[in-house]
């Protein structure tokens, strides 16, 4: 923690900080400056960060230098952390995930049939929302219970990995008992409760950035679960908010290696949010490999026309068994691998 | 809602598309140009906001031309929406409502002293956090039920309203048995299930706005709570996200005027959240009642650097008091008064 | 300036650093903590600031502690600057200084009738534009020298300052020639050529805030123009451009107590091309006023159907007299005042 | 063009309207819907796009159908447009191009040096700034037409396409004659002076997109040059401005298949200005080539630590080497190629 203080500052104001971090168990350094003095606080932060430094009178600014998270940090655990999805799935290491469906479970006829081709086309986990966050009350909001009981089904019978999202903490027991992986979408990532209820659980969560959250608060989000005991966390990268219009949101994708920088979690891509437009998601698929991502998050769906939600997004099975074969290329450029059967 | 077809589309998409329309009970006006044909699509809406469009071959752009909102709308209503704080207090007239107190309740003796100040200064509603969404999971996260009895037994004492944030829907009915208006903070913006939740009471609730949410956004969630019978919503703006790292957030003062020509819901500004450093906040003040906000919502603590939270951006209560003075004058200049009591 | 080292920093790379640093001439104060060795260089930072030093093996991030302008800085100058604009006006003094006019000059006749209007109404400042920065090669261009002459004729006659936009650095001696203040606008404010030759001229100049600047890079590009020699420049705030779409930018209210607090020079709001529309100017007109902004910057036109630019943001004569009589009132609030006539 | 009308609009303001269009020599096509009345517009909208119809009482919004840009778009011209650099390299077709070199020329020695590096990795055009835009004043400003005649001889030397910025109307001629393809950089992507200009000579340019530009924006930038009757044209995206914090701009991926959508011209990528840092531009430059740009802009110095600007992006020879091997199998994987050589 760096304090830069006031150029007006007294040497009794001084002393008052002085005294304060002493006070914390903590040894500060000063500089003084022609222009500006600045006290260096070399320790454990986290006491500090929680005193009202800026408060202060004097203190013109205060610098954190270490991360504020721990546990999800490149430094805590060197090694990429890889993990295990079920059903034979590891994500995290050298072989690429495909996570594909549709965006909302209608019925298990139609969920059958899309599982069905996004098998076939290499994809080895299934999506499929029960839970729908709407931006309109009037919106379907999901199948609900119904849904995950399908969702089960279709996963079992054809030895696929599912993701769901979880929305509400009341919600969590439920989900975790129908679906192997817990996704909790970019609204909720900084609702707090939910995730230390997913936190308490021994399943696998993927956690969606936010859209207006730095690359940093998903970390600390991820640190929510992780504190709570669960070290199974998938971030997941869809885009955030710009002032770019052609676009539902703008991917990130320096989000990728600056995420791998950071931390030791895996992440992947969803670039079907990112786009809000199927023709864009191949493109934006693609690059997300390239950058680096361990997996890929897909909306693909046997009838767009006729989704309950989020049709324009979606890719037709044809078209995104071609993408498979496009993305094994630049998997392997890569040094990565998709799943075997491709 | 207008369809904007691509260049190439061909006569066969074309009817596919209106019989699509009209099968839904929608009567499709086709005008054909030298460059594009458009089918204008006039009547309810709704049934087509679920319908993608978009996913239809030959389709290029689907424009909504009515606001998907209709109870928060000022169609629906076209004059002012008041609502009964309790204990006297209204919301949405012509009177302005200053609500000031502590970031979080940290012991009752600060709080009654912190709630004299403010009273004596002319806030007629004490905010105080019991239940804090923060960011580390290592930083304190509030007296939960004690400091919401805390604000109650002070409110009372001293005769005034009182406000304090729900995070879990968990907690809706805790949190309405003791206080007079609920706060839905900006990361639960999209808690669609919270909404819910609150939409069902019978108290009066505050949303405030997402930090990547467009005022359309929180009138949309605004929309949940009316939806479920609630209509006592009072709006709050209190910055959004920017590249401009000089403040906390960005203020969007503009989302006022906005919000007054789009909704009949009383609308406040919060200064604070804004602006993270108290020496902005007074400006900002002065600014949200200038533009036409109906109240504010500012933090004031006696010992800012002794604060758990948000201390950098507590005004003490010498400087709110300062600030009530020049808000009077304001106030006056647009028609408006503050509190009979200053 | 602040070196953080990374973790696995070794003992070589922290002498190559020291030895850098010291090489320039400065002083480095290194303190190891446990987690982190950081060196603070106290001193003159402009050296270090052209060195790459996060390129040095080691070095994980590098923190400035002073700002990179001087000249248009507070520490630089502690009292306010007030600018002389000719014909007895003067701005960033008590006198709150409103300009207004027509987006585009379209012909003499038509800028008379609104200069008469607008200088009834109160302003002292007499806008309109001769050379037009458009988004499309298509649309007009603006008159440019002859609509300067228009300007000078019709300020001449009234007794008003004159202002208008300058794009290029060709024709500062042309625009210099014919008007009192020389207008650099959002998309130059980082045309460092064009601010060279402003910085030489003796004439007063005021720079509009980039869409995508930060106020630090709006100093920055004020720091040129008074690197130049030429100390009279006013700032002034626009909107950025933000993922917010029901205003065309989002006025950034809180840059004018920031700008306050870090720089001595003036700063004015303008409220038109913020909103871009006109039903919301006269709120953001008040809210800068009363968040200390030394004047407003606004779009006023007889029969805004016939505009050639910017109809839909201009005030007809009317409200903008309205508007007038309601900034006096905000202004005497806040210990400011408007012109004498009103 | 649909002009969509308010609630409560009466048949004289219609009539008005209609009038306005018609006079126009345009047909308007009324609809009248329960909730609303729009009205359509198809035909040329050019002459509408210059006329304030939002400035007419009862209209509500004016939406545009078409694009406002004609010659950049894919509607003018089906197929991708492949432009001649000179030298034999050609951008837009099969073939992907990277660009490489210093931030900053310093000296011919220095030049020749990393010249020679880059081309033996694969390189065919080398960049090298004499004009720099820096956002101080104080900051080395580039050695202007001694850095040109540099870049000039090392081209000719080794058979490199050469590139530099233009930041200055009255530089064009000037950088014109001794480089090959000039570049306009993004603070200057709406500098309508300087588009012109270049829109006159016969020479490629490289227009980069402005950091708060939209795709769109940028076309209609593009569009300034190709009406000036200069069609080799070149696209760059590199980054836009977010909230946030970790990479230097935030890389839009998506602006290269929403390009290629729009538009015939080429477009690359520029990962270095993007990343900021030289550690995650391997990761952006694969990205881009996966997502099919037709070219990078990467910046190389072989001394990073003496780089006088930039130094912290910029790849040593090396990594670049590395990297170009890596783009050349994921160049392959989307059916393209690199370089011959490599």
């Amino acid at each position: 923690m760096i304090i830069v203080l006031k150029p007006e500052v007294t040497e009794a104001q001084i002393k008052h900080i002085i005294d304060k971090v002493k006070g914390l168990g903590l040894t500060p350094h000063v500089s003084k400056g022609a222009e500006r003095t600045i006290i260096g606080v070399i320790g454990p932060e986290d006491v500090l960060r929680v005193t009202p430094l800026e408060a202060f009178p004097g203190v013109e600014n205060v610098i954190p230098v270490l991360a504020p998270f721990r546990l999800v940090s490149r430094e805590f655990r060197k090694e990429d952390s890889v993990i295990d999805l079920g059903k034979g799935i590891k994500i995290g290491g050298k072989e690429i995930v495909v996570m594909a469906g549709p965006c909302t479970i209608e019925n298990i006829d139609n969920l059958f049939e899309i599982a069905r081709e996004v098998k076939k086309a290499g994809a080895t986990v299934l999506r499929g929302g029960a839970f729908k966050p709407r931006t309109s009350p009037y919106s379907f909001q999901g199948l609900g219970k119904a849904g995950l009981q399908m969702l089960r089904e279709v996963g079992n019978e054809l030895g696929l990995v599912t993701i769901s999202e979880v929305m509400d903490s009341r919600d969590v027991d439920l989900v975790a008992e129908y679906v192997d992986v817990l996704q909790i979408g970019c609204r909720n990532m900084q609702n707090f409760n939910l995730l230390k209820e997913v936190g308490a659980i021994k399943k696998p969560v993927l956690l969606k950035r936010g859209m207006a959250s730095t690359v940093k608060d998903m970390l600390m989000s991820a640190e929510y679960i992780l504190s709570g005991g669960n070290f199974s966390v998938i971030l997941c990268e869809r885009g955030i908010r710009t002032f770019e219009d052609s676009t539902r949101n703008t991917l990130d994708i320096s989000a990728v290696p600056v995420t791998k920088q950071l931390s030791h979690l895996p992440i992947i891509v969803d670039p079907s949010h990112a786009a809000g437009k199927w023709g864009l998601v191949p493109s934006l698929a693609k690059a997300g490999i390239a950058a680096g991502a361990d997996g890929l998050l897909i909306e693909v769906h046997n009838r767009p026309e006729e989704a309950v939600s989020d049709g324009a997004q979606s890719l037709i099975p044809e078209r995104f068994s071609e993408l498979m074969l496009q993305l094994k290329g630049i998997a392997n450029s890569v040094g990565r691998k998709l799943n075997e059967n491709i």
